[in-house]
């Protein structure tokens, strides 16, 4: 990376992280020679269980899950980064030397900016700014996996289905989702099983039409009244 | 509190919170000068959905449960807190000036002291060791609570309650458990239904006896197979 296209996305990150409009320009040099911008590929995997790490990520852009998957291969998504957000994982396992057995997956393509620990660790102790963001984004992560817990642990698994759906539909401005059952399993935590037998009963009620890979919304009305048992 | 008393504990706290030692003369001036103590016996709430709250909470004895509870009055466990913890979620509201919907229940007779929200920030500005304090504070409570996520998400309720079960009776070094069916529940994040049924099922294959407001375990052994289902 040439010093002029570092010095560009300096500038681009500085619109997305406002700590960095604090920055003294001590720490904007270090920022600038320390960092290095990494693509990924959709589906590639950022950071897994026992993975060593030695810089800490800043999301330019694209979508990354964070999962945990037990020991039969089960997972369950804890949350997604996106622009704008930094890996609080890879914070973790750098700050404390402990593992952090989560899994970093790439969603989207995704564009980083990663630090050199050593370089954040010296712009976070004198930055007060970056800690209230690092602050902020783990109380956010924590939010987030507990809104995760709170879905599963007090909804039923028809509320749950009958919510994401919706969701989706929402999301991609269209009633016919091209998702697997195991893809759904996965973002609400369940089993294929559950889901498939779950979304039979949502097609016998005939709120949804299902096809190989496909489900098809027939009546939104259905899945409303259904998260309002 | 006479400010020899504040001296006392404030002594006492040092060798709780080690980023004290770090405190300038200053901000341990400001720092006993604005603490306080509060003591609350068992049940009390400190803190709860919608609470406004003007000091952070650092735990001198005790223990102190936090939880969410459902809009139809489920409870589910997220972490407990101890002597040499500080209250996140009290720091949270304050310091993002928004609600954080939890409950802080007292377990135990405890003893809190706590600094007025003004004094907290101005210290972590200018202390390096109470921003990592802070920091891994948080980063454990987000695994605490990935733990319980993941323990209802991938541990059927049979294996959550034999695993559970071998815990109490460790912990009270007792195989006669004194705790209702409904404690059970909100400890593993299930229903009160489902616990009697699968302690009856327990009851059942010989490994432990249930009578009113107590369980015997009959067979650690079999408890143990359990898990390892």
């Amino acid at each position: 990376m040439s010093s002029l296209d570092k010095k560009l996305i300096y500038d681009k990150m500085k619109s997305l992280y406002s700590f960095m409009e604090y920055f003294s320009p001590k720490q904007e040099e270090l920022f600038i020679e320390g960092m290095f911008s990494r693509q990924f590929t959709p589906g590639s995997v950022l950071m897994e269980d026992g993975f060593s790490c030695n810089n800490i990520f800043f999301i330019l852009d694209g979508s990354i899950r964070i999962s945990r998957i037990s020991e039969e291969g089960r997972e369950v998504v804890l949350y997604r980064i996106h622009r704008g957000d930094f890996c609080l994982m890879t914070a973790y396992s750098i700050m404390t030397d402990t593992d952090f057995p989560a899994i970093a997956q790439v969603e989207e393509q995704t564009e980083v900016i990663a630090l050199p620990a050593k370089v954040f660790k010296q712009i976070l102790q004198e930055n007060p700014q970056l800690q209230s963001f690092i602050f902020a984004s783990s109380l956010n992560r924590l939010k987030d996996v507990i809104g995760v817990l709170e879905n599963i642990t007090f909804t039923g698994i028809k509320q749950r289905l009958a919510k994401f759906l919706i969701m989706l539909a929402n999301e991609r401005s269209s009633d016919k989702l091209k998702i697997t059952h195991e893809q759904i399993a996965l973002e609400i935590g369940s089993s294929r099983e559950v889901i498939s037998r779950t979304l039979k009963n949502l097609e016998e009620e005939g709120a949804v039409q299902l096809s190989r890979g496909r489900i098809q919304i027939l009546s939104l009305e259905s899945l409303k009244k259904i998260i309002l048992l």
